[in-house]
């Protein structure tokens, strides 16, 4: 499904050699139109791969016929020659299938500061295009996984039109966005201006709250392709709203497979001031190393969480803040609370509540705990 | 040595039975005098320990004759019964020691969010006043330790006057300050505006550029005592390189002594347009978990220097940041440098330097690798 669910659009995954194991490496996407609106939310990260820098310029039109994605390498930090193989690559895509340059999207992702090998990346990109088909959206998905154990696809459908789409991403997660590749297609019948609206509104809340490591990664890309072929032009409200869903799951997805993890948290601050002294807060947990090794260690560590809070400039009084783990609130008015020992940590999924008893605003931020799989993963893998 | 070194100080550390395992717990350091200035910096976490309360308002004098510490228990997120204690452990002090309880200064390290054993902690500071000596700096340091492998004393002998120290800390290691308490003394002549000036400017470039873990403390103290017994005056900046020489090699040994790590990292930033660049960026670096993972797998992945530079705000250009990993540039003009099998990171200490190509202005962070044994030390260890 995938990429692929939305009607026109095509897909193919496959092998070109760059990732030396011989897994699959490359993946493309086609805009079979009849429209070609597109729109594209980048990494905020100041050092930009070579990729990001082209796709940037690409989105700028509005119009996107194709994306060409490689694992393998994230040819970042690769200077003018990492660019002229991007440029290169989106102008083989643009030759095989007769469009423009300039209409190609490019994502990379893999170790930085590497030149990709265009010897073997522009042959894969003709055997992609003789793969191309409408039910590729699987094999494009498990083509662009680096670190990923698992392909992540989401689909939403609703009356007449569909969206849909894939990700891959497990480390170096934090917002702006994460290491991320997201592909999104559409069939319903929208201009750019409207993708560019949904796009942002969707991924502000959830890709950019998903904080696996705290480590913005060079590469980060996230697109949304509309072929109009389902001939449904669907009402804003409606349409934002499957776009966040797909996010949100693509998102869930991401987490669930992040490196060496062993548990999910979910950081959810409420009664702050603003949404923004929220999610400072709830980045501010989501980062403590103390307290993800904790939740690694299936210990309620409720100080780590008020350390963690004290180190923000949000509006709050120490003596009033609440936290409660897994719905025991073990700490109450900043001082100890419920018997931690009602905590129950033997599940995957832990969730922290921070209180800040200082307004009304509230914002969920998701991360990991920090495991020895993390360390050994991070040393022993150069990405 | 350590906090006698100077004269006009006794001290003493026993075990009062805070910890359940039996080690030393309880440390008093004793300024016999004639003068009795002092100063104080404290943790910047906003969820402030009730002891640092309470030395906060003891500093406000600039008279401190007495320092009580314990290990064993943080006394913080405890509220009002917290406070409580810590003033009846300086009333304690005060008693014994025939001075008032406004001149004793609190420190506590240890588990947040637990009260103090009152009962065993009153009864040792009796002891330990009973036990305090010219002789007793080393036994202080020893008691004030929690996951320290060693204790930690430096000393710095200038003509006629001294500067001693002691310090505990090994976890939560970050600026503003670390998870770490300090006592340093002096047998100088000197007002606490001098103390308080030099102990500022010393902290600032030594322990406020720790940062093992990136977590900020709640109980964080460092405390400088003058008793004026040599008789000496010495010049202020000759004083103050002396206080900033202790609190160097203290803060050297915190990070040496950094929970589970294997390797010292010292992260040089130069050429930045500001120094508060420079140390925004080297912080950065610092706090990255991806490449404190590589640095830990001797992988001299620069990929992942360049990619936290870009977080940072400061001035610089993607193209012409270049990145050296133990004397070799990996990194030039934002791409491939020079061969990176040619770092040898076979020992303790790497040493990265971030050349901004921005300005003049430099700073150099201390940080650790992240290692399987932080995360086996920090999930098993409630603290």
């Amino acid at each position: 499904m995938s990429v692929t669910a939305a009607k026109g659009f095509t897909a193919a995954g496959i092998a070109a050699g760059i990732k030396e194991n011989g897994n699959p490496d490359l993946a493309l996407v086609v805009n079979t139109g009849p429209r070609r609106a597109a729109a594209g939310v980048f990494t905020s990260n100041r050092v930009k791969a070579a990729p990001v820098l082209w796709s940037e310029q690409v989105l700028k039109s509005g119009q996107v016929s194709a994306v060409v994605l490689n694992s393998g390498g994230a040819n970042a930090c690769t200077g003018p020659k990492g660019f002229q193989d991007t440029h290169a690559t989106a102008e083989k895509v643009a030759e095989v299938l007769g469009r423009g340059a300039i209409e190609v999207a490019v994502c990379s992702t893999g170790l930085i500061g590497v030149l990709l090998p265009m010897d073997k990346l522009l042959p894969g990109v003709e055997k992609a295009a003789e793969s191309l088909s409408e039910h590729g959206g699987e094999k494009a998905a498990i083509a662009i996984k680096t670190t990923d154990t698992v392909h992540k696809t989401s689909v939403v459908t609703k009356d007449g039109w569909t969206v849909g789409g894939m990700a891959k991403g497990a480390g170096m997660l934090a917002p702006g966005l994460a290491t991320m590749l997201v592909v999104l297609t559409t069939d319903a019948d929208l201009d750019d201006d409207v993708l560019d609206k949904a796009l942002r509104a969707a991924t502000r809340t959830t890709f950019d709250r998903v904080d696996s490591d705290g480590c913005m990664s060079t590469n980060d890309t996230v697109l949304l392709l509309a072929s109009g072929a389902a001939g449904v032009t669907p009402e804003y409200t409606e349409f934002a709203e499957a776009v966040r869903q797909v996010c949100d799951d693509l998102g869930q997805q991401l987490i669930r497979d992040a490196e060496g993890a062993s548990k999910d948290i979910k950081v959810e601050v409420i009664n702050a001031a603003t949404e923004d002294d929220a999610v400072e807060v709830g980045r501010s947990i989501a980062r403590n190393n103390l307290l993800k090794c904790a939740i690694h260690g299936e210990d309620p560590n409720w100080g780590r969480v008020l350390s963690a809070i004290g180190t923000t400039s949000a509006a709050f009084e120490p003596d009033r803040l609440n936290v409660a783990i897994n719905g025991v609130w073990v700490c109450k008015n900043g001082g100890v609370g419920e018997d931690r020992e009602k905590v129950d940590m033997r599940y995957r999924e832990v969730h922290i509540v921070a209180d800040l008893a200082a307004g009304a605003e509230t914002a969920t931020i998701w991360t990991n705990d920090l495991t020895a799989d993390y360390v050994h993963e991070n040393s022993a893998y150069s990405s």
